[in-house]
């Protein structure tokens, strides 16, 4: 199975694999690294490196950024190795949910990294009126 | 000033808010109410209808979800009162910095939305082999 890796400020990543988990119940090879201070990332480097070797079943690992440019990003984009990954920028949890979701079936790294991002981008919009209404209690 | 409120699952919307804060530095009228336990949400409703009008200054305010039909979505829905809101569902950390950034300029609550939005399409993307290797440390 595809691996996936979340990197984020604060406990972003950390929350989002908890989001994750509470929509769809636990799940193997889904890591999160907190970059809690910018400033002393070293050990990060070597952290991130073994969570996507950890990842890394075969099947390559997806890795998921919280904004491009980043120190996150940093950390990811220094820490992929030789290994399969693809890495998608601005996640949001419908993306990861996608993600998640996808590589149960599927072992394309490429075409799930797409598809993720499709499904982040159909999904993050501004709600009707008519939406916002009918979804009132 | 249009009001910015983050409303979902576990600690991802008080997560958020810090990181939005790390990058841009302290902001008035940005909340985040945190859900974490989707049982026990009867309190929520209060607590975001509060947190709702504390942000409407008379501008407005923005509602940010994390997932279009979770409980943080339908609290959210269902606490917007008679105040001018534009819901966004499925937000990201670049949706988020442009939404506080445009704020400072623009009263136009649908605008800014729109644009919010707009932004956090165009940055959540897969990282190209080049970008890949140019980032790296």
């Amino acid at each position: 199975m595809i691996g996936m890796v979340i990197i984020a400020h604060g406990r972003l990543a950390s929350e989002s694999k908890q989001a994750i988990e509470h929509v769809m119940g636990e799940l193997p090879l889904l890591a999160a690294i907190d970059v809690i201070n910018s400033d002393a990332s070293d050990h990060l480097y070597d952290e991130m490196s073994t969570v996507i070797k950890q990842c890394d079943t075969g099947s390559g690992v997806l890795v998921f950024v919280d904004m491009f440019g980043g120190t996150p990003c940093n950390i990811a984009l220094g820490s992929l190795g030789d290994h399969a990954c693809e890495v998608i920028s601005g996640f949001s949890l419908p993306s990861l949910i996608k993600a998640a979701t996808l590589r149960k079936s599927s072992r394309n790294l490429a075409e799930i990294a797409a598809q993720s991002i499709q499904a982040g981008h159909q999904y993050m919009r501004q709600l009707s009126e008519d939406t916002k209404k009918g979804l009132r209690l």
